[in-house]
């Protein structure tokens, strides 16, 4: 398969979900829909509702349904994105080759675009489950283990333990806390709510949960690696910030060489998890080694 | 009916469902969990899940099923406050009598736990809706409506009007904007939540609608006027913020007596909406005109 040319019709598809869900610049109040437009568009990879997708499919889910969900997700990761970067968190002047939020809109509105962003995520899952397409339990249990995923036992706690170890020299089991929680719970999450609402079974969720858990680790690690190789024309701000930051990362705890054998270890395993599929499972295979060789 | 007992008994059920729901002080992380608690307890008058449990009983609901989803408007409350203090919005110091999250905590993490509050309101819903006291279809219609209220299209946009009107004179029609929206529009939602979910039919939620609007738009007015006549004691903040911030209010746009005159008319209203309640209204009724006389 054209793992560049199958992400680039899954991205298609959700931009032009998300492009019908918030509403026009031009609606009142504008600054609000023009702030919560300008993190999501054009936005990046789109790599959460793209899985959520796969995962849906790779265990035999079809149609259109899973779409919200996915969109649901992408909101959830892009208000987290606007909140972290604000002054008082990561302060970052630039995400994705352009100024942060806060720094175009001013720290108000990025807050509050962000707070939007959140609560559009559970207005849309919410309505999905009405619409019918989704059965209102599987779609209630969905929105249970999102909110978990996104909340204080997940990406949060991640976010609160990385702002209070910057500076500090943490031990590994933190490090792997805080990659955990921040980026890893979201992106898992993700691939069992594809899973989940395509009808796996036990034996299938518990492989795609393996499969998650490794591929969520190994895509911070590759973060964490592109903030000391990357250029900013391929990550698109200044590569080196968690360094001056004192940020914690694989990197600076083990060394770049044993980062990357890490990785390789974490996508190799999440290949493995997927053998259950056969041939059904290579969207989620082809993702997984695009994940270990990212560049952007 | 006693209604300051009545009151008292909601809100102590209330309370004791929220220290449930929240985690302990001493989990990890324990900053967050701290930040989180701060604000929500001892809280204030817990007016919306008070509404929600009392629209419940008044149209036939029975049982703790309403529990979860009004700790839920509790939870989306706290957050904003949290969040509308902060030193880029309101930059408020003192809330109820203390000093404001970001004040102990710092920005970060009060961001972070007002994040964490609006996530778990969402998680608290849907988990009631799986556990099967209520039917999974009203559960998430009553999410779908609340995110609806909570979110761009309700008090959202209230906040974003509200801080972009600050130093400008406005006239009614914007100030009714920001008013029904930043404060009624999770009053109205809180209320209607009680009487969907307490199998209200459609005359039912029609005058449960016209009380919530009404009493929404008098408890912010009655907002306006303590911030002119109350004293630092009653209202927990220094009074007369609102003219220093130049924020726009109803009595500095209609003057003191017209402001009066017009929450007394909303009062009136909402107490003739429920006239086909009968005697069942009572709890609803005094809790009108109990909003329509308070001085805290």
């Amino acid at each position: 398969m054209d793992i560049v040319e199958y992400l680039k019709v899954k991205k298609r598809a959700i931009d032009m979900a998300l492009e019908k869900i918030i509403p026009k610049e031009t609606d009142f109040p504008q600054s609000l829909h023009k702030a919560m437009r300008y993190t999501l568009f054009p936005g990046g990879k789109r790599i959460r509702p793209i899985l959520a997708m796969a995962a849906y499919e790779v265990v035999g889910g079809r149609g259109n349904g899973i779409l919200p969900y996915a969109c649901g997700l992408e909101l959830i990761h892009t208000y987290s994105l606007i909140h972290d970067d604000l002054p008082a968190l990561d302060n970052d002047d630039y995400r994705r080759g352009k100024p942060t939020s806060h720094r175009v809109f001013g720290e108000a509105l990025a807050i509050l675009a962000g707070d939007a962003l959140l609560t559009e995520a559970f207005r849309l899952m919410s309505k999905e489950g009405l619409r019918g397409e989704m059965d209102s339990r599987a779609a209630m249990e969905a929105i249970d283990e999102i909110s978990m995923s996104a909340g204080f036992t997940g990406m949060i706690a991640g976010q609160v333990v990385d702002i209070e170890s910057e500076g500090k020299k943490v031990e590994l089991p933190t490090l792997e806390f805080i990659h955990t929680h921040k980026t890893g719970s979201l992106i898992l999450v993700s691939i069992r709510t594809g899973g989940r609402l395509g009808g796996a079974g036990d034996i299938e969720m518990e492989a795609l949960t393996r499969y998650g858990k490794a591929v969520g680790l190994a895509f911070q690690i590759t973060d964490d690696i592109l903030d000391v190789e990357g250029s900013r024309a391929s990550i698109g701000r200044a590569p080196g910030v968690d360094m001056a930051r004192e940020k914690n990362t694989y990197p600076a705890l083990l060394g770049l060489e044993e980062s990357k054998r890490r990785c390789n270890e974490l996508i190799g395993q999440a290949v493995a998890a997927l053998e259950l599929f056969g041939n059904k499972g290579a969207p989620l295979r082809e993702i997984a080694l695009y994940i270990g060789e990212r560049t952007s």
